[in-house]
């Protein structure tokens, strides 16, 4: 399977490298020159534009930073829809707006070119060493035929449904990852302020609960909607207040953990104070229109 | 050596039943009767009440609701400083104010008592297993002489620093899982609303970063202040954008990736758009008023 | 001068008119017939399109639902730019991006058309009563040849800078209305949840420094759970998230404005977007537990 | 009527002399000496210790920091009451928690005295001026009885409900001042770094629905950058505080309040604690990557 590559940055040029040493005839291309010649160097050929990537690839994957780039590379001058051929697949492994990325995906279906959005999530390591999870969203079929192409630069390759729901569940990773982020940089701070060194925190919360299972154990709980306890909601309110004014009395202003001790508060406030604290999501679901 | 325990509840009485099994002679006391009846029945000693634990113990363990409640039971009628010897030692395994634990172990100190605290973490089953997480603050070699007993009740015992410092500990593990559970609940409503079957976006998600990682990787650059990318806040910032467009467009509220979005948003803001998206903490650190 | 008139809603037609009775010469289009009948009915000339309005013109006022409706006025078939000469002017009255503003601008004056940017503040019975309040972006000199034209429809009518400040100043406006009806929703149902009746509390906070008619006038409507409109709260929505953009184009992040922007996308997500926007009392009223 | 006054500082000094002037005996007391001096010299009696002033006194004013102070007067050694007889009224005019508030009256009716709470906005030139507003919970028959007391000190008196909801009220009003900050703060920021003067968009903003004496007074001292109390930031955050604790025991989820309560935690942390209030504007602007 002849395979193109645009966008050689980063996260780009490590991915096109390891679909070179894995036996795929590869056509790259870049805005800029050195990774270009790095790679030819390696066994590549220079494509010359985004539509020389196209016409001489089954499938071209893109790498690029933001919305319009894929736009443009696609669309724009010597794009890839001047050389795509009936029954090629466009593969952007990119993160931009699922939105955008359905809009694409139609205007190239009209031209018998099929899509799939393949965002990933593993950062530079990840990318070199072939590790990366991705989060496929596209024709079931299409993902099928082109698994062994994604073996090759991850190990967790997953497809979550039609075109754009790769590019959802790679928002709802960049959540899940900003509050958590969020979270322990306010806890540290917390101990820190408060006297208590925060490497002997972060190794005690790792042995513990915080370091990893709530996605596994709470989230399979809000998928069922079964809020029996565990951990009961009003407690962990209680615990947040301590928190808080744990914080307060040294200085250490907390606008997250504020930010959920009051949607703890607005569960409790709902009669919901004794279901399990993952009834968050009852909540937000409400507030999102639903039946809570 | 002789054990009291005092608050037998759902958390307690599995804790004061290990100890038993585990061979330590367990005089124990409850407000309510009925699990006060089931330990007899399995070999404990009733102590009538926290002052009869006392005066029958070496160490006194406490399992109750909020700080009101271990202020009663310690210094109350009938309480435990009524019957705690000098030399002996208190250690208060709820989860309660780090401020009133260091008042309650000054004013112990007194009387030639020493206090540890040691509030737990896992649950109703870390409990009933011997598997909890404990984080205890207070005097190291007490500590060290009581470590056999911590190993019955959990299996991740970190002595964290002085009094009150596992309380604070606490608090920080309470805030990393409040902010987690917001983050995994926004993304699976995020995920559903978008048409995306939220069960693969959680399969998804375990396999990468989201799942468990940030803790151990970013936590680390956090205490180091090494904010050498890594993934640029920058970077985060414009998909958390992506995130609330995508969440705006199927009606989703996302109070809690607002907020983190608003503060990425400083980061960049203050010229650190190009370190790693952990500097967050430097933003939370000058935010509480340090040098960032 | 002879004036055209684009987008004749619930604020343009009654703007329209009072221009109309102000003695000038009015050509008017909407894209539904019925406001254009009535108009004609009272004097108008029926322009049939956007470009016919700027054929029979020297100034142009649009007043439309949001960016996209502007830029297809403007810019698309049978738009205004195939009708307007060089010399004339388009006054934008719309409430919309002032980003887009400076691009509409940009490309109008290459055509020698000159464009003021003037949203309003105010609601309908300002639109009806000519006491608008007028936010003006553009060359002071425009600004000062047609400010007899903005004295017809507002009282209070300020050039605030170049073009695009106009929207800028409507976005700080906007912030502001937004987290003050927030507070008073907060504060009255606060009150009435402690037991205190919320009419003394208004009565109380209007003699006192937090008086303000955001309070006066949406306190009333929230103490009497009317909800008609007013301003609707999924355009108050709208402007908020233009206030974001425009907040995130500039580097400052708005922690406060992010929050009820999610607030208000709650209310929006519950059904109630026609409502006015002092509905964020009945949002605050369920979180709180009760019925909304 | 005799009348005593216990907490001389910035507010209670000119409110005491108010009542002097309008002829009514006064006997003070004061932790420090310096302000009973004063007013000794312009007729006031010292009490010695508030026992002094109640022996002294048919109503007892009081006009503390927080709850701990008034309850220290009240209860601790030579406490009002030691000397207040049984018919005699406390009327506390500090800013405390209406809980506190409560049970702290109703362990003077068990000894037959009256309390109102009847805390008051306006500031020192309030207080100087005789132009407080005055929020009064408590006996509607003794209220009506002290009015004229109250007429000296403010002109805006209300009876807003039983004791505890002059507190209330109170925290109502700091609720919708702090947003209300907030909301100008970020408003004129944007401006600013849009390149739009804000001294004309504030100029705008007074004309329209926004103006309110917020926008006005303090909007001009965050022009200004002029942080020179006014109303020191660490008071509102502690103001903001009652007032959450208030929602709290209320089940009222209040997120607004939460997060400039949180705001201002952080103006406190940065050392800007007794600048004026407004200082969130510096906040704000350093956030957006200025100076502050």
């Amino acid at each position: 399977m002849r395979v193109g590559f645009v966008g050689l940055g980063i996260m780009g040029k490590p991915m096109a490298r390891n679909l070179l040493r894995a036996g795929y005839p590869v056509t790259v291309h870049n805005r800029s020159r050195p990774p270009v010649e790095e790679l030819v160097a390696e066994g590549a050929t220079d494509g010359g534009s985004p539509q020389g990537v196209a016409e001489q690839s089954e499938v071209v994957l893109t790498m690029l930073p933001d919305t319009p780039d894929v736009e443009h590379v696609t669309f724009g001058p010597r794009g890839l829809v001047e050389g795509l051929r009936p029954g090629s697949v466009l593969v952007d492994m990119s993160t931009i707006s699922p939105v955008a990325t359905r809009f694409i995906a139609a205007r190239l279906r009209e031209r018998g070119v099929e899509m799939l959005d393949a965002p990933v999530s593993g950062g530079q390591r990840g990318a070199e060493e072939g590790t990366l999870s991705i989060m496929v969203g596209g024709d079931p079929q299409t993902f099928e035929r082109l698994r062994p192409l994604f073996q090759v630069l991850g190990k967790n390759v997953v497809h979550v449904g039609p075109v754009g729901a790769g590019q959802v569940c790679k928002a709802c990773n960049q959540v899940v990852v900003a509050l958590t982020l969020q979270a322990v940089a306010e806890a540290l701070v917390l101990a820190e302020r408060n006297g208590v060194d925060p490497v002997r925190v972060r190794q005690a919360l790792l042995g513990g609960f915080a370091g990893s299972r709530i996605l596994e154990v709470h989230g399979q709980r809000m998928l069922e909607g079964n809020y029996q306890p565990g951990f009961r909601a009003r407690l962990h309110h209680k615990d947040l207040r301590i928190a808080l004014e744990t914080g307060r009395s040294a200085g250490v202003p907390m606008l997250g953990t504020a930010l959920v001790h009051e949607l703890l508060g607005a569960v409790v406030a709902r009669g919901w104070g004794d279901l399990d604290h993952s009834a968050l999501a009852r909540l937000v679901g409400e507030l999102a229109g639903g039946a809570g």
